[in-house]
């Protein structure tokens, strides 16, 4: 990819994670990468082009921080990628928080598409390495939910800080284990993934 | 309050419910309450107040149905309230799928504030019902997570209708219990609640 364009990219992702996307404008951001304010239209067209390509940006690297490595238990790497979710929502702290109580005005579709791609992946991820290709309900919905959690709870330590990283990754995981057996009570393939997490 | 102004918002409120909002013209709203173009512009200036304040009356609808009798036990309550949460999800099945579809996300300034407040309220019922005035982080992090999830199980439950709703209901009454449960191992005040919970 061009060169110039992943500068000012980086630069608009940057500026977007530290401040509320209305408070960042287009001269902030060709300022930052040392570029003119052409230039940033003539790549991006607009701001709203400019955060929808920094949010897309951020998702990549979102997902590619929580890829699986496929090594230890299920809950070991549960524990290691949301040490890593929560690393991710700590460097784009104010970005995280505006984009999911709710930002800039004018984001309706393309904005929603991203975010729910995300969730979508981290679900499929997530029941990739638990090695079910085809979920029950109860087992969709719990992995959902539990996905709504993690958010609520990034969300959640950015507005209070009154709690512990570490002891928020730890009730995160303890979340994870106990809706699953609530799962395991309407549906019994989940009880055996239950009893797999561990290994 | 004007009674033109009620009709008119319960025309919107109605075409809201069961259509996308794009999908919605001021023409279409007119119409279903017999009333001219401009009348709907004379009260609320354009599609987009219209929708804030179809919104905003919903959302007052749904935590008149949800307000807890104070009889019972909690638990008894709860399984109530999911049954009038859902009756609203199915009631205003389209608006409610297109408004929390991108979840957390997906939403500007004013609607945002309406969707937080719902949810910020929501959390102080069930803590009032619980008889708890100051919650403690793990207490708080662990309420937010389950409205995450009673909203993200209503939308699931519209995506795909392949769970009965009654299962639904009961696989999300578990779950508060069971995160209750993992939040009582961080906050030893959280195990009386608990133990409060089926009296």
């Amino acid at each position: 990819m061009d060169r110039r364009r992943e500068e000012l990219l980086a630069a608009a992702l940057e500026l977007f994670s530290k401040y509320d996307a209305e408070d960042v404008s287009i001269d902030d951001v060709a300022a930052a990468a040392g570029a003119s304010r052409a230039l940033v239209y003539h790549y991006f067209g607009g701001k709203q082009e400019l955060y929808v390509a920094a949010l897309r940006s951020a998702a990549v690297e979102l997902e590619a921080r929580l890829r699986p490595s496929g090594d230890g238990a299920v809950i070991e790497e549960l524990r290691a990628g949301l040490a890593r979710y929560f690393d991710f929502v700590e460097d784009h702290a104010a970005g995280f928080a505006a984009l999911l109580r709710g930002g800039p005005a004018n984001r309706a579709g393309e904005v929603g598409e991203i975010i729910e791609g995300v969730r979508r992946r981290l679900v499929k991820m997530i029941m990739g390495r638990m090695r079910v290709d085809d979920p029950s309900p109860a087992l969709r919905v719990t992995l959902r939910s539990w996905i709504a959690c993690v958010e609520t709870a990034g969300l959640d330590w950015l507005e209070s800080r009154d709690v512990d990283r570490g002891v928020l990754e730890r009730l995160l995981v303890e979340q994870m284990v106990a809706l699953l057996g609530v799962a395991a009570r309407h549906d019994g393939r989940v009880e055996g993934l239950v009893a797999d997490f561990g290994r």
